[in-house]
């Protein structure tokens, strides 16, 4: 079959399934499919096959194919090499000898290499590709570009093939990239833009070979074909706990250069774990196949993960891996890597359905074990009275197995206490008979085990989706770049940490086991097994790291960052609950701005016993917008505070900045009715508790330096005006603050160390330092100030 | 030593630890104790040994006995075997054989038995009391009743010892009552006023003796020992669920005309049970003696339960149970009794610490073992990648082992991977010698194991207690009849259902297991394994269930008042789902009322994917009374639905019956008000979803027949006025109801039969049926009825 030959094929609809949102059927016609790299590794190993087995796929499809390996070196020493590669792809079991020794030999005859290094090399390749169409007549279908080349080139290769190597109108153009796409958010998101000024977006297709595996791509169908029975038991009341793992026993010997760089996180966690954990959790499209709804759910299920920081991980490093970066990097025996080859990190979602859900996202080099799976554990849901060993009382879980382990192959295993899974299709077949095999705990016999009819690799479903323009595997520019917003804070947290040094094999041991502490991650082994009697002893944790002083003649309390949270919110459920014992009730003023929302998070994610049902929230200070925008105070606490925690609605007394459709106007008198209602609820209109900050100026509330209203009066709450945007606020004044049983005033980090030696020095000066006027009349005073602020 | 020597012996202050409440020490002198039926069962069993050992305790404490055994026997008749009883008392063994033998003695002729029957038989014990006192010269202390004797004969002994043995002034009088204290809320209600008719509140001591078991009384000292370890972890975070199991081997063969009545729920869960629940997870006292604090807590614990359904409960009967009660009750062969004799159910605390935490309250006869326990599991928060049997592997859990079972002695395990527990003071030791024994799921040696120092009975514990005047471990009214609040509702809900019929024994196998969904118990057995291809066939559970029609022209749902819930809870979902995907929001009006609290339930406890995020509240009407009270619509939407779903403050949108101080003046423009707020917030004011129901009267909203605002106008919110307290309203017009996209009208119970027949019947008429005027313009109207409302 000649190439004009195969021109002449009805086009048959024949997309394998992918094809459902395309709005407008592609156009058939010539394909060009340049791989960049195409003599290298990648090349080799996966993507000639994948495009091999395309053309096999798609030769009686109505389309025609060239297929160009480019490279730097020149074509007389690569071609040689590439046809090396060329001839050892293969055909699946399904296409009889014979044919595939014809579809071979035309594959070949469709393929040669260029050398694409300078501009003038893609204008050729441009200017050959048009000649062809030509001389034979056709019509484009498109261009397909796959970047098989380090990172840095893309933006550079990029621009090329825009200038020169766009396609004729009508058909389309395909640039396809391999990570890493940056190494944080910064670096991928300054990438994402070179590569936005050469291509559009819907022209990238980012790679993530995970999301080509079988099993990967089955999460979402299998959700879906089982919602049924999955609905209800798809949230926090029913699953236990999500782990994402995988596990490698090779090293990373030969390629230190690269991964010395990146390490497992990058690696692994940021994009191959992370893409299995939004299929896990996103919400589930109204349709797999639509890319739009699948890649905007997944957004959304990253954007609301809760922030990660050092707690929520741990970190490892083979014991060899040192002497190997020596080696490969030519390094003294000095040097010290501190690039992680093991890492466990616990990632929560915030969202309803999921809240409390331990995600666990683990990998790691030189493992005792290759395997690679997601599990959802179901909480145990079953009591068993008198029997024990029935099937009903053990685990509940499903497991995707990305394959080898003990199973060897890749499968979705349901155990079956839960329920027998939909069979769709003729893609994926039950398996019932198994060799005695024990899997996560339970017995291969235990679950009801679905594995693909055939086995794909990963890289030639990719390559059929790219081919119909089907983007729903692949990562979007905005995911990527959410997926960093995730992950660069722990990677900057992690910055300087060490890695626990493993042996690598069995005998790691228990050494790389994790125990998780509410939101946080530990090694097990570092969890001390406290018992009381130590914590009687002299050097309890809490009073070796707090201290306590005078400051302005006031009481204060002065510790680290992080101790010093949890020192003031341990106090104030101290006075919560005093006072709830007393009266029935907790009158609670807080600060706006962002110093408070570390002392929210602390109280949101470890206070569960705090009084919010007998806790009245009130404001100190406001700003003059609408209580929905970002810069609202209220809308801050709301979001760090009050939507997390059970406090009645009655209970929250946001400030009425917004009357009569306006905002903070004089005669609307929003002051007196905050102040009225002030009156009304709080006895004496004393507030239990007044948490405020101090700004650089020296302001508190919002009371600000050379303001009329710094001196006490009569009034509590007033209307004042701020040097900085949004001008307008409303305000406790000095006359309700001082009424307070208790005043705190957090200053924390190195920013505020001026004003806290200014302030430790100058008598009170209401004008120039509005803070020297809190003076709690019958009340307590205490500062609350970290040792960044105190020292430094 | 005689009488009047030990009168002579110095006071000391020996109570054991229980005193510390007592404002003012006891005054020493003479008590009288009587114990009314005591020639009794439970009085030859317990009572008297509990009695003895308190007057081996006090002999030498200052203070003299007299002991009366009284029964409605003849003094002849009951005197011989009241002394049989006594002779059978023993000493504990740190008590000298010779001593033993003196105290003994001295115990016997400190005893009498005196008839008492009619009231002259309790003013002759008064008399003879005073004259004892007055021969020897001696102070009174107090009288001590215990009544081991039917319930019903309390109320008449109550008012017999009031008005006729009461003890001189600054003395105490303490009578001891047995549960069954009522057999539902109504009952003991009416059992409390009686008694209280005739005694004060603290007079009256309620025995559980289950608050007596040596195990049971150390759960709080225990958590308050390791309050500092237990904090962090005491909480939905970290509990699995709550286990409270007490596990009989034995029938009711003997008892079944007590029995018969009462069954397990009334004879254990309702008071034993209950009672080491409430210890669990009420909040920590300031002091575990102080019995206020101690009881309030309780109250505070119970009052939090999640209301208790046939939902929630298992019941079964052990099989011989039928034929015994034939026999006892000298029924027919026919005759069936429904009394459980086992039940299974799961509580839920509606508390932020123990959201979702399931809560197991289990207890049966003729089970294959004799056990009680407590245990405390909590989650799976280790992942061990490697190693899968060390110690931190497995289970963490604290065990209150109440005695027998596997174990044979009472004890407090807590596992290994947790804490090793405090040990205070001398009452209880560590055991570090065991014989290879497992205890739910772990070997005894991977617990730390306390047991008691010397084992005590429940009653001889609860005398001491009672004698100290220390109530902490008695049931006060209030806290009585909270517990009946819980259980009745469930004992209603019960009425009429088929226990399940179990062998008993070993027999039993898996058929007491339960399964927990969600807030929901079965049998194990009763979970169908569901594979989806049954659900594809023709009568999938909805439809075979729900009904569609038509009422009124418009659209009709009608279902089992469960399944229309369900419906409506769905679409209601559906709808959502469909404005936040086009709109971004969805905007919702709720009626007040108690016909919607059924699907409030259902959304708070099964819809967890419901958009709350993106939907505004709004209300439908309003009663004219502050928002904060039981009264209005908007706190029983509150209570019901929005505390318990994340849905951020400013969605929410109650109406503005309060402004200035007042209640639906005019001229505040309260309406107007309203009205702008949803021009402003909802596109075109045409809400996606109304929620009505209908009045007897035919009302909807708060239009009512007559009312002057009956027909479609301009304005969307109005006031109103009703026939019925409170009469001032405010209301959604037709003007706005009838914008809306959807609405909604739900009817349910056999009461609103007749008022569906008539509005099949009748034409519009907005004057006699306001429901009428229910005609969305451009939307939809679906009648939700139930088979109660609609076949009556």
């Amino acid at each position: 079959m000649s190439l004009t030959v195969s021109l002449l094929l009805v086009a048959l609809c024949a997309n394998g399934g992918y094809g459902e949102e395309r709005k407008e059927a592609q156009r058939t016609g010539h394909v060009s499919v340049v791989i960049v790299g195409g003599t290298g590794d990648l090349a080799r190993k996966y993507l000639w096959q994948g495009f091999f087995q395309l053309y096999v796929d798609q030769v009686s499809g109505g389309n025609t194919f060239s297929f160009y390996g480019g490279g730097l070196s020149p074509s007389e020493k690569a071609t040689p090499i590439l046809f090396e590669i060329l001839k050892a792809v293969t055909c699946s079991k399904d296409v009889s000898q014979e044919r595939c020794a014809i579809l071979k030999d035309q594959f070949l005859r469709l393929s040669q290499y260029r050398q694409l290094k300078a501009l003038e090399d893609y204008q050729e390749l441009a200017k050959h590709i048009e000649q062809q169409l030509q001389q034979e007549g056709m019509t484009e279908a498109g261009r397909l570009f796959y970047l098989s080349v380090p990172a840095f080139t893309y933006a550079g290769i990029a621009e090329k093939i825009n200038s020169s190597c766009r396609p004729t109108d009508g058909s389309w153009l395909r640039v396809v990239l391999e990570k890493p796409f940056g190494h944080n958010y910064r670096s991928a998101q300054v990438l994402a833009t070179e590569l936005l000024g050469a291509l559009k977006d819907e022209e990238m297709y980012r790679i993530d070979h995970y999301l080509g595996k079988q099993v990967v791509s089955k999460i979402l169908p299998f959700r879906m074909e089982n919602r049924k029975l999955l609905g209800p038991i798809w949230n926090r009341h029913h699953i236990e706990r999500i782990e994402i793992v995988l596990k490698e026993t090779l090293d990373v010997k030969g390629r230190i250069a690269f991964y010395d760089e990146y390490g497992v996180i990058r690696d692994v966690l940021q994009n191959h774990l992370t893409e299995v954990m939004a299929l896990l959790t996103m919400k589930l499209p109204a349709n797999v196949s639509n890319s739009g709804e699948v890649l905007r759910n997944k957004l959304e299920v990253l954007s609301s993960m809760l922030p990660l920081g050092k707690n929520q991980a741990v970190i490892g490093q083979y014991q060899n891996y040192k002497t190997e970066v020596q080696q490969e990097l030519n390094k003294t025996k000095e040097h010290v890597s501190l690039t992680p080859t093991f890492a466990a990190v616990l990632a929560h979602i915030d969202e309803a359905q999921y809240e409390g859900v331990p995600v666990l996202l683990i990998s790691g080099k030189m493992l005792d074990e290759r395997v690679g799976y997601a599990r959802v554990l179901f909480k145990n849901d079953v009591f068993c009275l008198q029997s024990q060993n029935n099937v009903h009382c053990k685990p509940k879980q499903i497991v995707f197995y990305f394959g080898h382990g003990s199973l060897k192959y890749p499968a979705v295993l349901v155990s079956k206490n839960l329920f027998k899974p939909a069979l769709t299709g003729g893609e994926w077949k039950e398996v019932t008979e198994h060799k005695d095999v024990s899997v996560l705990g339970l017995q291969i016999s235990d679950y009801y085990v679905q594995t693909p009819t055939t086995e794909r690799e990963a890289y030639a479903e990719l390559v059929s989706h790219i081919f119909a323009g089907q983007k729903n595997n692949f990562v979007s520019t905005e995911n990527l770049l959410a997926s960093w917003e995730v992950w660069t804070p722990l990677l900057s947290g992690l910055k300087g940490s060490f890695p626990r040094i493993y042996p690598g094999g069995a005998d790691n041991e228990d050494m790389l086991d994790v125990h998780l502490r509410g939101k946080e991650l530990r090694y097990s082994s570092e969890v001390v097994i406290i018992s009381p009697d130590n914590k009687m002893g002299g050097t309890s944790g809490n009073s070796f790291q707090v201290m306590q002083g005078k400051f302005r003649n006031a009481e204060m309390v002065s510790a680290w960052t992080e101790e010093l949270v949890e020192r003031l919110a341990a106090d104030m459920q101290e006075a919560a609950e005093a006072a709830v014992q007393e009266g029935g009730v907790f009158h609670l003023a807080l600060s706006g701005g962002s110093t408070p929302i570390a002392l929210f998070h602390r109280l949101v994610l470890h206070h569960f016993s705090f009084p919010w049902r007998d806790t009245h929230v009130w404001m100190v200070d406001e700003r003059c917008v609408p209580l929905t925008e970002m810069e609202s105070n209220f809308h801050n606490m709301h979001e760090h505070l009050l939507h997390h925690v059970k406090i009645p609605y009655y209970n929250i007394h946001p400030m009425p900045v917004q009357l009569n459709q306006r905002l903070c106007v004089e005669e609307d008198g929003g002051a007196q009715l905050y102040e009225k209602e002030i009156n009304k609820l709080v006895n004496g209109s004393s507030f239990h508790f007044v948490l405020l900050g101090v700004g650089y100026d020296g302001h508190t509330a919002s009371l600000f330096p050379g303001g009329k209203l710094n001196e006490p009066g009569e009034s509590l709450v007033a209307l004042t005006e701020s040097p900085i945007k949004p001008h307008q606020r409303m305000s406790l004044t000095f006359g309700a603050i001082n009424r307070a049983h208790t005043v705190a005033l957090l200053m924390m980090g190195k920013g505020k160390h001026e004003l806290v030696t200014q302030l430790s020095r100058v008598l009170d000066n209401l004008e120039k330092y509005p803070v020297t006027g809190v003076k709690p009349a019958n009340g307590r005073l205490v500062w609350y100030i970290d040792y960044d602020a105190l020292l430094g």
